[in-house]
């Protein structure tokens, strides 16, 4: 934790990863307008919480600002793109749109470093902290694999786009089965969440739509599960790791 | 809850499904005897406990012996399988070897009945309890789904063999690719516990080893996606679902 309005502007500005920034309801003035633009400029979320939430977090002068210290490194969603290009490999991407349980975050990220998935992508809101319990439900995965988080997704995908990249998006009983669907090219596949799917702005600007296939009509796979069975296929017809493939 | 030992005795014996039985440690006499007789004879597991933890189950006369009624209804292994295949259908079973985490068990009954596998076959003894938490994880397919508990999973595979059924199990680095394995046979699949894998008795009996590729040395898949993905190669391999399949 970093406590305290100056604290918390001199640890954005050395660039140290935040997780997230908790202000005071009611504060203003100018430390705290920019601690709230640098916020923005850096993509850390900020949530609005009463003292009792502050005073709960630390006993000593919390100023009304106290910023948790991330444990996952976040990167630039070009940066990584150019990256994984770079390295000469076929971009695959999840990303996660509001799945809100730590533990599905985790197995998620777990299953994506079997499968030599290169990253996932978060948005700033309504997805799990990727907190301790996290990392311990990816077995440490989330300490090998790479994180962006971008504003919104849709925006994400305008820049996935942009650098030749499919979006497909798995939606029950829509589009092909998953193994009928081309899964060679540059990919971000998004995972919906476990209440909502997936938002309507999202599935609009995607290329495909798929659907996992299933025996009757019981509501659906788990995310995490619905993760693996999808990187498994696409490994499978990528080719990167069975003679017969 | 069932509290006392008399109305423990009359609701074994009227054929309520009990999870459990707990007998306090140094409780002897006759209807103790007769507890222990009817729950190995139905297969409810024990647990010795010391007082303090009945007294915390209820404020009641509990007379050292209180029992937790079942969520979920267990069925004979042999009259399951000749339930399936009178109906016709191609048997596949999942054998659940130590899998101790509820969400686990839940996540896999929930891909089970997607998938459209027949049953779990659960040992009595060091899995997961199939209680709320496990049924809510399972997204209510527990209540669905057809569960055995048998004694030993070793004795199982034997009633297994008995009718025709290959077991298989996946062990990482072992065998072919899952999707080089020929999975259209009647089938029972082992999945093995979070932390010690699977048993080596079982793996001994059982007729085959397959890997789900991985495309580096990390770790493994979360039990419940290894399932899903295992499920989803049979359903393909199957064609139940597919056209191309």
């Amino acid at each position: 934790m970093v406590i305290g309005r100056q604290p918390v502007i001199e640890a954005i500005r050395s660039g140290k990863m935040l997780e997230r920034i908790f202000l005071l309801r009611q504060a203003k003035g100018d430390p705290i307008t920019r601690i709230r633009e640098l916020a923005a400029e850096h993509r850390i979320p900020i949530s609005l919480v009463p003292d009792a939430r502050l005073d709960a977090m630390s006993r000593g002068n919390h100023q009304g600002c106290i910023a948790l210290a991330g444990l996952v490194s976040y990167l630039d969603l070009q940066d990584l793109i150019s990256f994984v290009q770079e390295q000469g490999r076929t971009p695959l991407f999840l990303m996660v749109d509001g799945v809100t349980d730590v533990r599905n975050i985790g197995a998620i990220a777990r299953s994506a470093v079997c499968c030599g998935a290169d990253a996932l992508i978060l948005p700033q809101k309504g997805v799990a902290a990727l907190n301790e319990e996290a990392i311990k439900a990816s077995a440490g995965a989330l300490e090998h694999l790479q994180v962006c988080r971008v504003e919104g997704l849709v925006e994400a995908a305008r820049t996935l786009h942009l650098n030749g990249i499919r979006i497909l998006a798995a939606e029950k009983s829509s589009g092909p089965a998953l193994y009928d669907c081309p899964l060679k090219d540059p990919l971000a596949v998004i995972l919906g969440s476990e209440q909502l799917g997936i938002q309507a702005a999202l599935l609009k600007i995607s290329d495909g739509l798929f659907h996992i296939p299933m025996a009757g009509d019981f509501d659906s796979f788990n995310v995490s599960v619905a993760a693996g069975i999808i990187l498994y296929e696409i490994q499978k017809q990528r080719g990167s790791a069975g003679p017969l493939s």
